[in-house]
């Protein structure tokens, strides 16, 4: 009776399921249950439970899963095995056509269109006329879940356009295919980025798109859900990236994980440390007469890595959107002035505090006024060039966020802040 | 001849055309184009400048274009306007029903389904059967853009289950439709938070979801696509929220907007830096034989920012997947654990580069190297706790991100570290 209450149950919730149990549990489930079902419920796995379970099944079973799935998620699950499993799971796949489209799927980068897409569509010939495509179509639609849209092709599979399932039921059956399809149709190549496929469907609240080869040849559809996810899944990327975590982490993951995708970044934000005491280190003339100086060091610094965040969030979110516009100087002159207004209220407000509030003398207070001003606009210019110059040589902006844009403000921060203490001070 | 080019643009290109226009030449293309066309390129511009070019139409123009609109679309227009231009152009909408559905939508909450939802759907009665059901459904579909799921509904309007197309067109024209619906619907209420929404429609691979009232009367539905939106916006705001700006802003927004977003995190920054000067104000002691310890002030700073950022974010990403299980004691014992380890292996890093590199002696060495394993213990456990916190009293956890961590560890950073370093050297 377990087995009849599982078989119910949406997929997404047996996944939910075996994450629960204990490895031994899920994969009795797994085996026990019809692949059908559990095919995509091992779809919906996270990474390492997935792993960990397919570790426990045979070739054969791992390939009696695959035979089940669309050829998209059987590649990705393929993907993640060793190679040598991978030849032993084809080999046991008892569709030849399924594996051939498999293997084919395997060979283009995860994070591009001909990652993301698969096999499964609906297309007619544009020569046919409408009731011989009825009947091919019915054929092709019983693997398909969802059919969206009927892609038009020639002789040579190039894409020439669309048909929507309403038109062709309202078409005279004689007629042509070439004279009701639609002729204009968005699509993507197998090249296409994976960002800017999401971008498109986003755009023109696509549900489906078809992605064609080199020579224009129909190979692939990629379908609304799998650009979902993959939307969650880079901007989960961006945010970790931000927070200083190169890898893709969960809170339950293993404690080696995470470190592997920390301590990297504390490493690098260390060794910056490192060079922000020799840089306190050269100044020390100050500790004699002016040791206060070194009491705001943490507010600078603080300040200088707060301004450098927000201007590289915005800017990359711009790059990202592809939304920024307008010259480099009107951008430049746009944070400068920006900057200045917001470091001239901060600045007024830490010399009233410092005299007023801290007894500090008048001096004292526009010498760490007028600082914390050149801070943040070096900060903010910094924050905001930094990243549009990675993206001009062809590196991920998104590197320059977090950790390095804080370690690089915090030096420069302080350089600046007892450069300009030592020119109105004199130390 | 621009006129016959532009109705052949599609509307997101129009769209884009518009945000590079000056404001009277968009004016002037957005009245002289048809509204179907215009109606869709004003949903998808910039609140900013959509605002603008509103402004510059008078109420019976707005309502022109909110007729072709879908009512959600419509809704979250009119949301926009002034209470009295609101008035205005609802009493200049000709379509009852539709302007009805607007109102109907504008009660709710913008981030519950019912903000999300849409009035257009197709739905039949269960005691039809299959012969006028068709009919009513052909009737009904002229105003759904794509029909995804017919759903059934009871003499109450209660949502009973739902019917594919397909499964339509095989039964038996004389079938009822109580014979050949599925009575098993993923649905949401009007007041489900459109996180929720997402999360359950990504989890199911929806394409659309039923939205019903208290009474489970079916009101509405929600379509992918706006929930595509949906996503990318809300995944926006957490980056943004990350980085210190409150706002939804873009890098080309005005100035003031921009400094009204950001402003009030760097102020917040800016008194925690008062904090943290009295705070070692009161170490002033230290100065006369150990000043090298100031040195390592912004180190020290930086690791705990670092650290509790990362922390943070990772719970951050559990709470809203809802991905995060077990104890709170289990988890605080693998992150004391995970700190630990992290801490060492910097502090020895540390220890050995202040030692042999900049030529501190050993028991200064050691002072700093457990300083730094405290402050990353404790600013690891902040960075965690802090957001579960705020969300088991209900309050939003991404607010306990970026600068409101950074600001808080630096802070206690600070203390430990001339705490530690008092206790070991003693001054
Ligand atoms: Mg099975
Ligand atoms: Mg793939
Ligand atoms: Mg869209
Ligand atoms: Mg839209
Ligand atoms: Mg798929
Ligand atoms: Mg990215
Ligand atoms: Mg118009
Ligand atoms: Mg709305
Ligand atoms: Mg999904
Ligand atoms: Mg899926
Ligand atoms: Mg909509
Ligand atoms: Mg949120
Ligand atoms: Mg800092």
């Amino acid at each position: 009776e377990l087995l009849l209450h599982l078989e119910e149950i949406h997929h997404a919730d047996i996944a939910e399921i075996l994450t629960e149990l204990d490895l031994e549990g899920a994969t009795y489930i797994v085996k026990l249950l019809d692949s059908e079902k559990t095919s995509e419920a091992l779809m919906e796995l996270e990474e390492g439970v997935r792993e960990r379970i397919l570790d426990n099944l045979s070739p054969q079973e791992i390939a009696l899963e695959l035979e089940e799935m669309d050829t998209d998620d059987a590649a990705d699950i393929i993907s993640e095995l060793s190679e040598d499993r991978q030849q032993q799971v084809i080999a046991q796949i008892v569709d030849e056509e399924h594996a051939d489209n498999i293997v084919e799927l395997l060979r283009y980068d995860e994070d591009s269109a001909g990652g993301l897409m698969a096999k499964e569509l609906v297309k007619v010939n544009e020569n046919w006329n409408v009731t011989n495509c009825m009947s091919e179509m019915r054929a092709q639609a019983e693997n398909v879940t969802r059919v969206h849209s009927i892609y038009v092709v020639d002789d040579k599979n190039k894409l020439k356009g669309r048909l929507s399932l309403k038109d062709l039921l309202t078409a005279p059956s004689k007629a042509n295919i070439s004279d009701v399809y639609i002729p204009k149709v968005d699509y993507v190549t197998v090249h296409t980025e994976g960002e800017e496929v999401a971008r498109i469907m986003q755009k023109y609240d696509l549900e489906a798109i078809p992605v064609v080869d080199e020579m224009n040849r129909l190979v692939g559809r990629i379908t609304i859900d799998d650009i979902v996810d993959f939307i969650k899944d880079e901007a989960e990327k961006d945010y970790q990236m931000a927070a200083g975590i190169s890898e893709d982490v969960e809170a339950d993951d293993s404690i080696w994980r995470l470190t592997r995708a920390r301590l990297p970044w504390l490493i690098l934000a260390l060794f910056g440390g490192f060079i922000s005491v020799s840089v306190l280190g050269t100044f020390d003339a100050a500790m004699q007469n002016h040791a206060a100086l070194f009491f705001f060091v943490p507010l600078i610094a603080a300040m200088a890595g707060n301004v450098g965040v927000q201007s590289s969030a915005i800017v990359l979110q711009g790059l990202a959107n592809k939304s920024l516009k307008g010259s480099l100087i009107n951008r430049l002159l746009k944070e400068i002035v920006l900057s200045l207004f917001n470091g001239v209220v901060l600045a007024v407000i830490l010399a009233i505090g410092g005299v007023f509030l801290l007894g500090f003398d008048l001096t004292f207070g526009l010498t760490i006024g007028i600082s914390l001003i050149s801070v943040i606009v070096i900060a903010s210019l910094i924050g905001t060039f930094v990243p549009i110059i990675l993206d001009k040589q062809g590196i991920d902006p998104a590197m320059a966020t977090g950790p390095f844009i804080t370690t690089s403000n915090d030096i420069c921060g302080i350089l600046i802040y007892f450069s300009i203490a030592k020119l109105i001070l004199g130390f």
